[in-house]
């Protein structure tokens, strides 16, 4: 499927529509009317309507969204009914926990491969069974093993060279935990994630608002 | 300093140009053009200059942005010259390696409480010298230590009623990143990160524009 000038906040709200229906089916509810999903998701019932009619036309009216339906609905639009395989490049504190952090096979991905740089890393193996890898071997491991999506954990000093290798070895996808912006081309998709901007974001509230 | 009807967007941004910010400052640099800042911030001139406008007057024409000047007048937007005392709730892989994230830190985020529900952790000293609490103590905890912002790490399961407990306990900001959507009462600001997610939207990509 290729959609084209779908707004970025639409995906992200889809990933989050589907979060809840998931959670749905783990209640064994099998229809949900479109305002309750929409109170469970945080939005308004016109917001999901409005989202979803990018891709075609869903849910019943007067009735609402078939949830086994309308997950794999959202799934197909977003490109999750398979695995991604991905690889974690820093094995500090915070790559070793995400690392083996269970939401992430749960939703289809998978790391298939780690590395780093620290002697005393390479060659360990890690709980889920994976050996470090030095990130000189990561071109050669990306082809062999399939990955789509490269998981930068590494201090910010290091982010961007990590990158350009990533880049150079393939991969398009990556997911940024280092708080530094990382500059890729245009064949390249990069989310970030610091924590902190999320912390000044609450500060800010709170310093303001209340 | 109170300040209404700003995007979320522009404080999001705000807190990314203080990131480069202070590492321009690391690199020694004291004034930066505002095309060299807009390209390290990943967004165009006009943006900066508009995000800044909903506060004032900054940069000087022609020359551009005084690095040590920008980063206090956005800190004093934010709310960030001053520390903020924190709790993690849930010690599990992801808790206990979010805690020892030398960057909360460096950003003036203080963990000063930690909480658990496990008998075998509670009691139990963390590397940076806390010692778990039940959460039962949450309420005389969160008086005594000042903390104002409470970060979720619990399983899914717990975090509704963890954030419950925190918003009776006075607490108004939460980071969660628990994969479900919490509601909270309008005095609480709640931030999600759920890393997955994050993951949809790069597989959404990859699918469709590569």
């Amino acid at each position: 499927m290729k959609f084209t000038k779908i707004p970025l906040a639409t995906i992200n709200r889809l990933s989050v529509y589907l979060r809840v229906l998931q959670e749905l089916v783990g209640e064994e509810i099998e229809v949900v009317p479109s305002e309750k999903l929409a109170k469970y998701c945080g939005v308004n019932p016109a917001q999901i309507r409005k989202d979803l009619a990018y891709f075609g036309e869903f849910g019943v009216r007067g009735v609402g969204y078939r949830v086994v339906d309308l997950i794999h609905q959202i799934k197909e639009i977003l490109g999750l009914n398979r695995t991604w395989n991905l690889a974690m490049i820093g094995l500090g504190n915070l790559g070793s926990a995400l690392i083996r952090y269970a939401n992430f096979i749960k939703h289809g991905y998978v790391f298939a491969a780690a590395f780093d740089v620290d002697p005393n890393k390479v060659g360990k193996r890690l709980p889920n069974g994976l050996v470090i890898n030095h990130i000189d071997e990561l071109e050669e491991i990306v082809k062999e093993r399939n990955i789509s999506i490269g998981v930068i954990a590494t201090p910010a000093s290091a982010a961007q060279s990590v990158a350009n290798q990533l880049v150079l070895a393939g991969v398009n996808g990556i997911l940024n935990f280092a708080p530094v912006q990382i500059q890729v081309p245009d064949c390249c998709h990069v989310e970030n994630i610091d924590f902190t901007i999320k912390l000044d974001t609450i500060a800010y509230h709170l310093s303001t608002n209340f």
